[in-house]
């Protein structure tokens, strides 16, 4: 499947000198968001996993279709004010500043198998900080997936340690 | 299905004086998750829709999955500045002050028949203003889905032009 015509170029957004790359028009496409999906859900089995883990928001779109179609629980990491319960939480580093995510502490039980899914692997800040939080917890991240993997930025390198796949590679500037 | 007993009740969450019901427990196990969202797709696939439209983000959690089932499209509706291309807008007020959401223009065409899928019904200014925008590009509104619907709050009466179906009706008391 090559998703690339379902995804938007738009320059300059959120800010000058970004290339973002919209998903939404492949969710639109009830064929080919499907048929996405479907590829994600032959390699969370393929790795016998029996969680997914997504960041907010953009993630939910893309990890929550995979649960259920493949029948696996759901995970959501989110901002720290946004999960009611008792959470563990894991501070990165952005290009300014820093984020913090958060998990609910019984939302991973030890030995869980674990694939964290979101739309695009960027710099990777945000997958490393999802596969910390499984990991505190007693998960095994047995892969990530994505839509896009922006090959040109450190992504990869950061994740080394895990397994990656993704639909589409291509290089910031596409 | 009796999905009450996946909903956990938090007291004074986000602040004093609210019981937040918190959807994740049943995201969590993927039977009643998938059940969850089998039981949605079989209403929209009786309504007809041939788009799921879902505010962010719980909205995510469950309208994604039951558009990727149903074979449907979808259509997120986000704060303004989360949306890259050309957009409408619907303010509502809130109990202080008041909210804006968005839909990228290009997302509904005219005909299209929608079921809006939430979380939750509470007030229904979130829903209100999803079903406003999906009006003015020309789509249909064809239903309302929701895990959970509080019937001692007004949101069935702010939806009264709308056909309204939920997987649990309780008090906010709970």
């Amino acid at each position: 499947m090559d998703i690339s015509k379902y995804i938007a170029k738009i320059p300059n957004f959120p800010k000058k000198g970004i290339v973002f790359l919209d998903i939404t028009p492949l969710l639109q496409d009830k064929d080919a968001y499907d048929e996405a999906t479907n590829l994600l859900v032959d390699y969370v089995k393929e790795k016998k996993a029996n969680v997914i883990v997504s960041p907010e928001a953009r993630g939910f779109m893309v990890g929550c279709p995979v649960a259920t179609k493949a029948k696996l629980g759901f995970v959501p990491v989110r901002k720290p004010s946004k999960l009611p319960r008792e959470t563990i939480s894991e501070e990165y580093d952005l290009e300014y500043g820093s984020n913090t995510l958060s998990m609910h502490k019984d939302a991973i039980k030890k030995g869980d198998k674990v694939v964290i899914v979101d739309d695009l692997l960027a710099t990777g800040g945000t997958v490393l900080a999802c596969a910390k939080l499984v990991e505190r917890l007693g998960g095994e991240v047995v892969g990530c997936a994505f839509y896009i993997e922006l090959t040109d930025l450190p992504g990869r390198k950061l994740l080394e340690k895990y397994e990656i796949m993704s639909l589409l590679k291509c290089k910031e500037e596409l």
